[in-house]
């Protein structure tokens, strides 16, 4: 029986009050949905996989200097993260063409970009989530400049890490979602990382293959995303060789 | 007959070939047309009085330092112009809520904006004009760093003008999109305002009634299209209160 306090529940992921104060436990749901939450479904393990995934990536960004609400995972479905507030902007990199910006700017999906590009998405399901500029940021107060650039500034970083960290593991990454926070200390404010970063807000194509292993395989119908996702944990070191990613039960884990 | 060469034509003018290099003929006529030319007519009389109001606030922009490509009025519906590099983006400035802003952002139409809000679309029919950031602009190469803040300072100077000259006239200027040009001159190139800047590409309400006088009028189908720019001739001096702006044959216009 579950007596904490439920703080928030989003469309993949559960938020608890946490063990101490200006602490959250992050669950991960195995819900998956898409456009805007007119597709769903429930896929057995992804909650499992995009915890320990998020859990890598998050405690690497820490670990090289770029702060995230990351404190550690708690088990297989939860995270102990630090309570920050949430800015209402989901911020986009692309290195390549992909998507909505294949589809607004008629780029063919896979082409180059010239230079990544940062984008901003208000988030609000009523209305989509619509692409705002800097403009509309600043004008309605969502953040303010000086936040603007450091938003950009972490992008630029977290873009940089998770560049050679799935180059190295012969994963292309195209694009990225990331969300940031306001995080109070000793009467200052800063912005870190939060959210997650998964394969559920990546897209990530096998450099060979150009095979996709990410949400892309669910949003087209594509079939086998837990096999995929078990895959980059797999390439990144945290599923052991001899791991059997398509069990029932879902794949296990390395111990972390 | 015409044996001018015509170097462009778009959906509401014509440019041919000027009198001196580097000059061109910028033609007026009475086509009409809204979300991206699916809706289209013939409104007699438009072209006329948006030579008119255009010149008339070309000029006075001129007058005031803020540069542009017209250079004079040549007839009812053509007027002469530098020739200039259009740079592919539609520049709007908004103060009030309308339009696609209160849409993408769910903001009542009338709202009044917490300040301007400068945005940029894409120039491309086929793509219907789609909205882009700063960080699309200067990674495809449509403008550069530096001529996007030439254009936002021009952008808002323009705003300005406008918003004093309606004023003054008892119309509040709801937003308005204006386009800019690269004008070589002595190996030096400058960012100037091209296009026009007319009812065609202003949201113009009445200050008392909140009626629409500007292009609303068509794609609202609310009729009265040439009434209404008549009158914002009218009120901006340019028509004399003789002048009878619905008659037939197209407004009478006080001698330029």
């Amino acid at each position: 029986m579950n007596r904490r306090r439920r703080i928030y529940e989003g469309k993949a992921k559960i938020l608890y009050e946490g063990p101490e104060p200006g602490t959250l436990v992050q669950h991960f749901k195995d819900d998956a949905t898409a456009f805007n939450a007119k597709k769903h479904d429930v896929i057995d393990g992804k909650g499992v996989l995009n915890n320990r995934i998020s859990e890598y990536i998050f405690q690497n960004l820490n670990d090289i200097g770029v702060p995230t609400h990351f404190l550690r995972r708690l088990n297989m479905r939860e995270q102990l993260i630090r309570e920050v507030e949430i800015i209402q902007l989901e911020v986009v990199v692309r290195n390549v063409a992909a998507g909505s910006l294949s589809t607004r700017l008629g780029i063919e999906e896979g082409t180059q970009l010239p230079r990544s590009i940062i984008e901003f998405y208000y988030k609000n399901d009523a209305l989509g989530d619509p692409m705002v500029s800097e403009e509309h940021i600043t004008a309605f107060g969502w953040a303010s400049p000086q936040e603007i650039d450091d938003i950009m500034s972490l992008a630029i970083r977290v873009n940089d890490f998770l560049s050679g960290l799935f180059l190295g593991a012969g994963i292309r990454l195209v694009d990225f979602k990331m969300e940031c926070g306001r995080l109070w200390e000793n009467d200052m404010v800063r912005i870190v990382v939060a959210d997650e970063i998964s394969p559920d807000s990546c897209r990530l194509w096998d450099m060979k293959t150009n095979e996709k292993m990410d949400k892309d395989r669910f949003r087209r119908d594509l079939g086998g995303l837990v096999e995929a996702y078990s895959e980059v944990a797999r390439r990144l070191g945290i599923l052991t060789e001899s791991d059997n990613p398509v069990a029932k039960s879902g794949p296990t884990l390395v111990k972390g």
